[in-house]
């Protein structure tokens, strides 16, 4: 990461972490920040960020350094990526970053964060700074102050990333330009899609299953079978739910998969309704139609193996659950970026794979995650992470 | 379309209406320069690009909006994406095209063409401008002297965009640096997002399908059955025949899909494999394993769906070709961008999409294009299209 302080580096970092591994590559951040306050302690004033002050600059390189070496011995051993969360602020500074990772022969990517709107830095201090363990009992005022004269320091000495200085991104002004240069692998290409399309929003996205299905009520997975008669009943529910609960409802799309229990799901609500192949439900190949005993007792094979790890087991020309994360991949990106309030009536294995996004869980635990029938889940972004708030309605359904 | 004359307007503006089409969205070019051949004739010296040429001037400003004319017309009947291909290259044309454009309430985005690098630009001049009909008969020094006068009268009055127009992308000395400002739509940040990973490359690729299955001498589709003693003779013949097509063959790439004939096809190749779930075969649903003879006797109304418009059909809980073009362009997209020969082992269906990807063909003709069993095609990327050669190799089959 390249910027000044309360540019959005660690949100950005904690975006991408979280987007990366989820899509199955083991990410991790590496914060010099924290690194500082576990080993200094937190609540350094501004002074111990004047290059001036030569002692703790000495210090400062020293930790920058350590958090260097956790980010490349982590890379060495399990890593896939590691993001190096700090303000890497001058061509020196990145000039020895990429002599390590050429010494290591590590991809290096720069992602420059900048911004020019004082109104967005002043709204990033408030947010996250304040809340930091570094003015923890300081009154707002003071830290406020403090913190301002922290990043003039880093202002008088910042210089922003050069075409010479090889593969890089900048966001400029949450994405309101982004400039990319030299960008060629497979990876940092979808880093930088990924990027790109980042917004930075608070808007909520919520999410259902479609109503129960005549195939849910015999225990048969897949297929593209019509409502049940609770089925209907939800649909109506959920409509007035949404007229309820959201009074501008005229201004939410709607996005469905192309099954049919989803879209009948969504027709109550007479709103604009997009349909997605990406959000069939996870294809179970050889295996559809059939109950779960079914599969058991004419294939225990592929039983067990799906038992045994469910994330990887892909049915007999069918998807695996990971395979589901990478085709809806699109849909969230397109998530992300959009700008009008988003319903999605969508599937069991496709919502836990999305809800796993928002909520930054475990690839592991997505196969896993609750996901009953007849719910709204409503997902609020906030700087820290997603609120999650889940609303039954009726008719409660067996799962 | 925004740029100095020979920076490469009309190659990209081409393969965006390529991509574009290929994707389903009915696309156009609305070239300027064409348009003058045709109403004032080919042959015009620079002196008519002179802006202190009134008479000449006002001409091509006439042309000018004639090509818009037609643009902004065919976007109202038929049209969803036109391409504006002139050198549109002030701020005050700009503004114009942006009024009208509100007026008709049409999305905006400029593509800008920037190229620094005098070789090539000159590699640009030898390429295209000097077979332009505009210098037919004319020897080639001349031409070029003359050519490079044009260009100067633009340089001239030359204006780049600036931050303050609007949705706009920056290409610079190709696809080393891309600059997106406010980019916030759906289709344009498709248009983006492949502008960004195009690249000018002259790189072939090579196209084959798996060898013959046991499915295909059954005449079964989909399923992932092994070769036929017939299809592991071809993956022995494809090895022997890249060995000798291809002497640096270990810098060779090879794509598969997931299926097990593709895969198996690949082995006697000995080199780097990556294994795509996009690229496995369209996937034929509740007709998974059947004969085309046994989906008419059993699913009649399905079998003369599929035949009323196999672009569009798509098989009960399946996909139809439409579904398999939009899966496989994130694997164009990489193969654009990809600095790696690649041979891809695959399908009839998705080699169909690739083929009429690169070949630009109607979309229409997707279904229908020949692909024959035991046959490599090399597809070798030219200044105006794309070389198609195809080697079959023993043992010949049917298919």
């Amino acid at each position: 990461m390249v910027g000044l302080p309360a540019r959005g580096k660690t949100f950005t970092a904690r975006k991408l972490v979280g987007y990366l591994s989820w899509l199955g590559y083991p990410t991790q951040a590496f914060n010099v920040g924290e690194h500082r306050r576990v080993t200094v302690g937190p609540g350094q004033s501004h002074e111990y960020f004047d290059p001036a002050n030569e002692d703790a600059a000495r210090q400062r390189a020293g930790l920058a350094k350590d958090a260097l070496d956790d980010a490349c011995r982590w890379l060495r051993q399990a890593g896939r990526i590691a993001v190096y969360d700090a303000t890497n602020s001058t061509r020196e500074r990145r000039r020895s970053i990429r002599k390590r990772a050429e010494a290591e022969d590590f991809e290096l990517l720069f992602v420059e964060i900048v911004n020019d709107d004082p109104a967005i830095i002043e709204a990033n201090l408030r947010e996250t700074k304040l809340r930091s363990p570094d003015y923890e009992g300081v009154p707002e005022a003071q830290a406020l102050a403090d913190f301002r004269k922290r990043i003039a320091h880093y202002e008088n000495e910042y210089e922003t990333l050069g075409e010479d200085e090889g593969a890089w991104v900048r966001l400029r002004n949450r994405g309101a330009q982004v400039v990319i240069n030299r960008v060629y692998g497979y990876i940092v290409g979808r880093v930088v899609f990924f990027l790109s399309n980042l917004q930075v929003s608070d808007r909520p996205v919520w999410l259902t299953r479609h109503g129960q299905s005549v195939f849910n009520m015999q225990g048969r997975i897949g297929g593209d079978a019509s409502l049940s008669v609770s089925g209907a009943e939800y649909a109506q529910s959920l409509a007035a739910h949404v007229r309820d609960a959201f009074p501008a409802a005229a201004n939410l799309d709607v996005w469905t998969s192309t099954l049919r229990r989803t879209i009948l799901t969504a027709e109550p609500l007479g709103l604009q309704t997009g349909s997605w192949k990406a959000l069939d439900e996870i294809h179970a190949g050889a295996c559809e139609g059939m109950t779960y005993a079914e599969i058991e007792r004419s294939m225990p094979g592929e039983f067990q193996a799906r038992r045994r790890d469910k994330l990887e087991y892909r049915y007999p020309r069918g998807e695996s659950y990971l395979d589901v994360i990478h085709r809806i991949d699109r849909v969230l990106i397109e998530l992300e970026r959009y700008r009008t309030p988003v319903l999605v009536v969508a599937h069991r294995a496709v919502l836990r794979a999305m809800v796993a996004y928002f909520q930054q869980l475990p690839i592991v635990e997505t196969p896993h995650l609750d996901m009953p029938l007849h719910t709204v889940i409503k997902l609020t972004p906030t700087a820290y992470g997603c609120l999650e708030e889940r609303v039954p309605l009726a008719p409660q359904v067996e799962n």
